[in-house]
């Protein structure tokens, strides 16, 4: 979802454990990817994950990428961009929301999601540490409602141009294959 | 979240296997109670998870229910009110959203996320199918957007009259507790 309004998005998974948090992090990806981010990063290594959600992204359509296995601090500190964390310690987003906008026209951005307790170190790296509520919820809803207030709502209406195409429907399931 | 322009709203979560759902099922409750629903009904018993949100509700405050053991194609067909399924199948949540808060401004509603496959039931019962973006994703963002819409954001700025407090912060953590 790269366009004229903005850098690139890449949303970094910390706190990743390949057994326990398997299904979380499937849909962490899957939010990143479907609410138009263009990559997901995640700190262990995890092949069967990337296997699936590159699966996905074959037959749904896009260019999302998935890639695991890095030094999130490292990547975290050292990325050339507007870097974001998102945790219900934060500032609301819609306070917020604006000034990220404005300040990523021209830049990347990069937004942390933790699995459970966070390092401080994400918080004193972060430029924004940004709550989506005060409240305890989940990384996967507090990831889709910062994508979609960044993006006015628009990337519920992208199309993906994928294979296999989701045809809305009143009562039942339609499925277009091209 | 009650209040003079609409009936109350329960969760339906089905598909739910203690073992294997644990952590999806309770962010899909925290997502529930976080975004305004009133309750969550889980179609299979799992008296641990009402333990954890229980815990949540008497430390961040407010009146959130969950029940869990109940045989849901009978709780959802029987439900007095209106009956969502929520599914990358349906109609976008835009296109309807209106309609929806003009028939539950004096009804009850009824809000179902399946976990992986849902049965087709469960599309011929609803009196709505609405999808979060035809594409693949995750039902605990898909009902984070729905109550979002629902709500037009407001339900970030509710206040849950807790003993603990989460004071927002620039970079760090805070904690009141009352």
């Amino acid at each position: 979802m790269e366009s004229e309004h903005h850098g690139s998005i890449t949303v970094l998974r910390i706190g990743h454990r390949p057994f326990r948090d398997k299904r979380i992090t499937t849909h962490v990806s899957l939010v990143a990817r479907a609410f138009g981010a263009d990559r997901i990063v995640i700190d262990e290594k995890d092949e069967l994950l990337e296997e699936n959600i590159n699966n996905v992204v074959s037959r749904f359509g896009g260019d999302f990428k998935i890639n695991s296995g890095v030094n999130w601090k490292k990547y975290f500190r050292d990325f050339n961009g507007i870097r974001l964390n998102l945790s219900m310690y934060g500032i609301n987003v819609d306070d917020k929301i604006e000034e990220i906008r404005e300040k990523t026209k021209n830049r990347d951005m990069i937004v942390l999601v933790g699995a459970e307790k966070v390092p401080i170190d994400a918080y004193l790296i972060a430029d924004y540490n940004i709550a989506i509520a005060n409240q305890p919820h989940s990384e996967v809803s507090a990831l889709a409602i910062f994508l979609d207030r960044y993006f006015n709502g628009k990337e519920l209406h992208k199309n993906f141009n994928g294979k296999l195409n989701i045809v809305p429907m009143e009562h039942g399931k339609m499925v277009k294959y091209i």
